[in-house]
């Protein structure tokens, strides 16, 4: 019996869990851990019975400073429970008691925390992180990471806000020579923040030094004003993660010490003398580790929306199947279907992807500190396209859930516009996707060079089966296959053919004459085929390879039903590649939409159960359509009964503009 | 010389438009024919000259409150000026003309003129029309039409409100017996209107006699109060379109008398009696003339975040493609031209499809009129499949623009998010798009049995090429083909093919022993990818059609790179089923992938100029990206300062909250 059953619930969805052909509490332990699971239930618990960490009004109903007063409000209750709520050394806990207490939208302090301590603990000295460090774990002031502009984002070349050294002085004159020097975008930077990390153009001795960190003052530390010089506030309402004041920051000839400048690396001597770091070094872990958390933001995104779907889809009933039968739940239509279980599939693919990367990059920080860096190229690839796939793909499969509940999903009593807006967002921010896609692809390239001339690179896991010869001809639908060994080869097949063919072209492009960046160019589209195909290869093994370590054969049944769905939903969705060299024959993928189609039927019976086992609570669901207890049209009413139009009647304006309108055309009509 | 040149533009902007091949002026008359063109510019101009048509602010600063009362004040200024401004009886006019004055996001009395008063010109007898129709034409009342509930939408068998007569008092009681029989979404409904046309189950003599409209009166017409028995209010904050108060409704047993049911069709009598109507008619027009409305509407949207999207991409400057030369306009990468030439091309398909298919309405409804019908189950067909294939693809598409754009295109001062989120409404409004694919299958479906059967029908444009044989092997890279005559039949053949497979599956499902109905489901995918066959199909020999049209051989060329884009574009997007049969080989898809970059090329050095020929001026367009004169930064910067959270140096909570933080931090380390 499921513990989402309780007394009260709509009918139809307690029907649907009762269905399903495993225990959904077992599942959720599988899928959490059942440690994690345990602290879930009890971290939910704490937040319950703080009535404080409840919104006074749904945030769909607030203005930007009503979200961020509530957002700021919210955050600093939650720094001051966290001791008490959670064991803050573990991530796990701490996401997801954030997750409870600020939801998705993000938060006044998150850069203090996320990159401004982080730049501390790595680019200053010793010094400077006596003075700064435990000011900034006790929170004295709150700080950001301003390195974006408004023309250049992570292009630290092109960056145009100067840091000029004045050895009279030994000071620093920090100065926005032009508008698109404005510092643009950073998180919590228009109102939150007093500080911050902030990226300049080094000058001293009339030499530029490139980029370097400066740790700025912004704002009074009483007042909360800004300082003299400094010009500092909100960039204005956003697509979505409106809580967050990303913000503007511009410099007019503001003198700052010379020990602002961070010096754990390079230093500028109070005569001004320029010494440079003893060894130059490419610090790309923080940027590695946020692409691959993307991997598992968007499987939460996909997973709590498909929640949302599912259940909605048992409760609302629409039309008959067969006629005379009554209407069926619209979770019975294939159309349905195929729009939200691969959704389901996708967002677990994506957690698992997500887990085994984060593996992935804490195992290879711990090989560089003892010197071994050769996974990083590897792993700073598959980031990447991780990011710009999984954040895509996420974002579309979103708003298919939310489609597939009409009209009503279009509410913002859904909860789909604000995941939607806030997921949306990873497609561009933390490096674009188009410039994400063509990393990879240079690692892909690099990669084509080796096998073309011969030399593979060490033997590693993400990147091997590009130098090894697979079957000739597809073999789906050819053999018995239960692991779906036929299907991942025809991935790896795909991701070597097209790799392998714009290496081809870029060389060939190359002999005809062109430069090597104007060949790129040339090739760009076909170069982040190339990375897709590399990404889906990527997921589809790692998916197999988790569904492969489960023991409990009902749990592990369910799991094989989606890896099925996802197996040959993504055969079909790169069916052109797999047919256009006659690797794959139309009749294998007739074969494919079959499995797709099965998929579908046999996920049908245990998607309410699925759904639930990913334990995603009302709280954090924000939805009225994916409640628990599938009560959604009484509520729905009652939420939009509150909502900030319906306090009035009649609108104060009325008279004015309607009503004075009707008045005058009734008065003419009596004429 | 372009007449959108002007001094002070972003030189990058003005480079562009004189690179032009063509006269952007001649561009525009060809787009919009001559008189149009020469009535926008006088439209616009007379807009520009009442001020008060600005919005105070731009409306994404905007209270929910705020922006319903600036478009109601918008609306009733617009209803003053419309027989100054514009000739009402030409519906370019009036449409251009509401662009210009209350934009995208709807406005308080649409329902009435779009809805109610077609109604009351449709089905209230003579006496009922002299009675509200000069009201109605006055505004002497707003009325919307309240049809949608929130358990049911277009199925109007299940809706549950009903109309029971009483003969006594000669009056009907409507009652709203159940939470899901509550009216929900009917535009203009929560506020505004003051009557509506209702659906409601007709009861009399103990008898239900379907669903018929009723003209009911909600609020007192002094105090604009709900009348007793009556509960409405707005269904609150959705994706998008929030100035429109799309509302509910609930009645508590409100008497109406019996003269409030529309008679002209069906009638009750005194004592109770129904007269059925004389004819039973099937009333599809008005839906047919939206979703075929849809069309054009997705056009606009594309061309307009399309113009975004060039326009940027010509200011904004980012990597250098050949090292030492300087960065580079982003539009020159393949992957930019990739994201945004498609959606350019998709648009003007649209706008063509659009034109041709109000045309062919209009045919059709004069056809109707003359006693001939046979056109309207395709007109029907093909307008539904069109609605759904143009509302995703164009949503689609607005979002790729967005993204074009990076992180800036993700503020509301890029337009994007206000674009995408009125389009995408389309895919569920007006009937959800998996409905209306199934629907053009069930046409399909029918032609299918013809095929099969060997009795085509009487012969007509849309549809005639399903019972034609075409060649077996595609033809494209194989033969000289100016007209693309080789591309079109792949798509015919490409229909033909899925269309004929999933009927014979179909029959062969119910051989099996399933019911026509769920051999029907298990088909449904299927089913609506023939529905997209069909649809490109239609798109892509319309565009062709209406390009060979084209007189003048400079702007034809433009037109001919756009046509091959597109063309070749949708050759890759369903490549797959061209390739699974044999039909087209790898080859030809790669000849075919190699004209798409071969297009972006051509298109390249031309974007600007096309997009500026589109005439979609500054004040359509609400976009900080998008200005006509490319000063993007500085006045994003000002777009900013201008924001409501700005209005502050210090948020007014600051000191309640982070402030309280820090100061107690810092009071506890001095400790």
């Amino acid at each position: 019996m499921s513990r989402y059953i309780r007394e009260g619930d709509n009918p139809d969805l307690t029907e649907e869990r009762r269905k399903a052909s495993f225990d959904t509490e077992a599942m959720a332990e599988l899928f959490w851990g059942a440690r994690n699971l345990m602290r879930r239930r009890e971290i939910a618990n704490y937040v319950e019975q703080h009535r404080e960490f409840d919104d006074p009004q749904p945030t769909a109903f607030m203005t930007r400073e009503e979200l961020i007063e509530n957002a700021t409000r919210k955050a600093v209750l939650t720094m001051e429970h966290a001791e008490k709520a959670i064991d803050i050394t573990r991530d796990e806990e701490s996401h997801y008691f954030n997750a409870l207490t600020m939801g998705i939208d993000g938060n006044p302090f998150g850069l203090h925390l996320v990159m401004a301590i982080p730049t501390i603990m790595n680019n200053a000295d010793e010094g400077q992180q006596d003075e700064w460090l435990p000011k900034a774990l006790n929170r004295e002031f709150i700080a950001t990471y301003a390195q974006t502009e408004m023309g250049h984002g992570t292009n630290l070349k092109k960056l145009e806000t100067t840091a000029t050294y004045d050895p009279k002085t030994q000071e620093f004159i920090l100065h926005s020579p032009t508008i698109t020097s404005t510092k643009w975008w950073p998180g919590n930077l228009g109102k939150s923040s007093n500080y911050s990390v902030v990226m300049a153009q080094l000058y001293s001795q009339g030499k530029c030094y490139g980029a370097h960190p400066f740790f700025v003052q912004l704002r009074d530390l009483r007042t909360h004003k800004p300082l003299p010089g400094i010009t500092v506030g909100d960039i204005g309402p956003k697509f979505g993660i409106n809580t967050n004041d990303n913000g503007f920051l511009r410099f007019d000839q503001v003198r700052i010490p010379r020990r602002s400048m961070f010096m754990k690396h390079a230093k500028i001597l109070p005569d001004g003398t320029y010494v440079p770091p003893s060894h130059s070094k490419l610090n790309y872990s923080a940027m590695v580790y946020v692409r691959a958390a993307v991997v598992s933001l968007m499987a939460s995104h996909l997973l709590a929306c498909s929640t949302i779907a599912v259940r909605y889809s048992c409760i609302r009933r629409q039309g008959e199947i067969t006629p005379g039968t009554g209407e069926v739940k619209v979770l019975d239509y294939q159309t349905q279907q195929y729009r939200i279980f691969p959704q389901i599939a996708r967002g677990v693919a994506f957690r698992l992807s997500g887990n085994y990367i984060i593996q992935l990059y804490r195992q290879t920080m711990t090989d560089i500190k003892n010197g071994d860096i050769s996974a990083v190229p590897d792993l700073h690839a598959i980031s990447c396209g991780l990011k710009a796939v999984t954040s895509y793909q996420g974002a579309l499969g979103l708003e298919q859930c939310r489609m597939a509940c009409g009209g009503h999903g279009y509410l913002q009593a859904s909860g789909f516009p604000l995941q939607y807006t806030v997921a949306i967002g990873a497609c561009t921010y933390e490096g674009e996707n188009m410039v994400m896609l063509l990393q990879t692809a240079r690692h892909l390239i690099k990669m084509a060079k080796a096998i073309r001339s011969g030399r593979p690179p060490k033997p590693n896991k993400v990147i091997d089966y590009l130098f090894k010869k697979g079957p000739t001809k597809c073999l789906i639908d050819q053999t018995y296959d239960p692991n779906y060994q036929s299907v991942l080869e025809a991935f790896e097949h795909l991701s070597r053919r097209v790799t392998l063919e714009v290496y081809d072209r870029l060389v060939q492009l190359q002999q005809q004459g062109r430069s090597y960046e104007l060949a790129w160019n040339e090739c760009a589209v076909d170069l982040c085929k190339a990375t897709r195909a590399h990404v889906r290869t990527f997921l589809a093994k790692t998916f197999v390879e988790e569904v492969n370590k489960i023991a409990d054969i009902s749990l592990k049944s369910v799991f094989q039903d989606l890896l099925q769905l996802y197996l040959f939903y993504e055969v079909t969705e790169c069916a052109a590649g797999l047919l256009e060299d006659g690797f794959m024959s139309g009749q294998q993928l007739t074969y494919a939409k079959k499995n797709v189609y099965d998929a579908l039927a046999k996920i049908r019976p245990n998607a309410a159960a699925i759904v639930d086992s990913f334990d995603i609570s009302d709280r954090e669901l924000q939805s009225v359509l994916g409640r628990r207890d599938g009560n959604v049209y009484e509520n729905l009413l009652k939420w939009a009964q509150m909502s900030p139009l319906n306090k009035h009647d009649v609108l104060p304006f009325h008279h004015k503009y309607l009503g004075k309108m009707m008045d005058e055309a009734r008065q003419k009509s009596k004429l």
